[in-house]
């Protein structure tokens, strides 16, 4: 499997959609991505398990990292992509292989204003161990050094500053467990959450501004589960609660916040991820989004631009991709979108 | 494994509990039972699958049917069995070994007033499809005839008559998906369990008087399930209730009232079985409550009486067990109040 990278950024999406890629299931990609990019005798390439790095070494002022992750969600009788009206219909589509194509498009400057580092990475929809971008933080920072870093998740070419954090936890109702045919001897768990759903329904979510940019958080329920057997009165039910947080907080204070709402309930933290600051009051962003035009909005999602942000980079989300069809069925990206991303990039790094 | 049936009842029944036989595992047992059996030159015995059945053929004017389930629940740290104090301790000593140790040993009188069928079936204590006593109710009902079925379930010695029936429905919530990022554009169906919740929290069982008898009714959340993603407000909350129903109520007309308390929401029914009405009033079980003394009760609980009672065959429990410790890792059972059940069965079945 080869790819042309002359081919223009619309039929090389549809390419990379066709080169299945869900996650851990790299390999094919990644391989064509390193073949593709190699012969580029201005790039210097690198390579990690399915993460591969590849950066102009041009003595630049700025160096700006631009990272897209190649996997995608599992298949769901959207391959092989197909054009339609304009539009680009396949998994993978938006979420974010178009992202990917710029990137790959972007490649082939040979004389960029700033130097860049080319990004592409494993394991992005799947659980955060293995993400591949976490393993490059880990194993190889200084492969991702930068002053900017610009994520191509899509988000309808806009610039969205930033990320909220997120934390789950799970917050515990206690019962006294007895057999259902004598319910009077016990203490249902099941009934005992209502407290918690009622904390839920009344939870007023903050709306902060952050650097320029309005976040807004979010406290809701994503799970419960109850039960022993179905001839037993349960003695605990467990709401698994997700907290998505706004950058002005840090997780550790996430978390009190959410211990402070639920106090007088048990309380575990399953998992959580810091969010990161927009940013855009940097210098390098700023000329970033200045040259991409459009009002720069508040990313509400994780991404991984919190891993930069982590390693002290500015980081925006900036991809041609519509957020709102990520991990649909019905995935699709407009080609005009796609190009358009691709011109603003190129006259960003060559004007 | 040999069963020596000359034993006291006492020593028998931690004989059978050291015998291992969770639900499905019942081989080692019911062959031990049927080895035990066969030599008794004035017992008839037949087996189907793990269930045995072993009748006199005296020409008696009544036939008792005295039956009890060899599984058990999963052994929660509680085998060997031990003794302490009067007490034996282990899995399945209350629940119910106690009266199948009885069972074998009423097994050995050779010339009983009244013709006895005795039972010892398999899959009890797991789902009903697999149960042996409806094996044999479908399969061989003539093996099961009988004028007065005892089932030797735990009832502290007492008689209980007939049982309380028990259905089980979903009640479905339903909200509208969205990615908790965003979840303002969502309805969490989690939230919306709570009029199910409250529902449940008004209820007002129903107590009634059945042939003399009082029942209990109860209504219960036994499991709540909800969920789709830890990054997802999800579209569907399933509440499963437990309605325990006095046998004035057939399965039909317990339906009817499940699905009027929750007017309003998606009710499925999962599972159902009728109760059992005591049928004291019949004069052989008359005579059965006579002979054992003390004041019999409404058997909450559903138990295979039902079973019996569904071929006409009026049905009491009574077994030493105390019903209580039925499936606690810490269940035991007197040895004294093994000893006495099978003194007054003795007596009934001999005087």
């Amino acid at each position: 499997m080869r790819l042309d990278l002359a081919q223009e950024v619309g039929a090389l999406t549809a390419r990379l959609v066709d080169i299945e890629s869900v996650s851990g299931d790299e390999k094919a990609l990644a391989d064509a991505i390193e073949e593709a990019l190699l012969p580029l005798g201005h790039l210097t390439v690198r390579r990690v398990g399915h993460n591969i790095v590849a950066r102009t070494e041009l003595g630049r002022a700025e160096r700006i990292v631009i990272a897209g992750h190649i996997d995608t969600v599992p298949v769901a009788g959207n391959l092989p992509s197909r054009v339609a009206d304009g539009v680009l219909h396949g998994c993978g589509s938006s979420d974010m292989k178009s992202g990917v194509a710029v990137q790959l498009k972007l490649s082939l400057l040979e004389n960029p204003n700033r130097d860049l580092t080319f990004v592409f990475y494993e394991c992005e929809e799947i659980e955060a161990e293995r993400n591949g971008l976490l393993r490059l933080t880990r194993e190889h920072p200084d492969w991702l050094a930068g002053d900017l870093a610009v994520v191509m998740e899509p988000t309808d070419g806009l610039i969205e500053g930033g990320c909220q954090g997120t934390l789950r936890v799970e917050v515990v109702a206690r019962g006294v467990r007895a057999h259902s045919a004598r319910s009077w001897e016990g203490v249902n768990a099941i009934h005992a959450i209502k407290p918690i759903i009622d904390v839920l329904d009344r939870y007023e979510p903050r709306r902060p501004v952050v650097d320029g940019l309005e976040y807004h958080e979010g406290l809701n329920a994503v799970a419960v589960r109850g039960g022993v057997a179905g001839n037993v009165v349960p003695d605990e039910c467990v709401v698994t609660v997700n907290y998505r947080f706004a950058p002005d907080r840090t997780l550790d204070e996430a978390l009190d916040h959410v211990r402070e709402v639920f106090d007088g309930f048990e309380v575990r933290l399953t998992d959580g991820a810091p969010g990161a600051r927009p940013g855009l009051t940097h210098p390098v962003a700023a000329a970033f989004a200045a040259a991409l035009g459009g009002v720069p909005r508040a990313k509400l999602g994780w991404t991984d631009v919190a891993r930069f942000s982590a390693l002290g980079i500015p980081a925006v989300n900036c991809g041609p991709g519509d957020p709102n069809l990520a991990h649909t069925s019905g995935e699709h990206v407009g080609l005009a979108k796609i190009e358009e991303c691709e011109r603003r990039m190129v006259g960003w790094l060559t004007g």
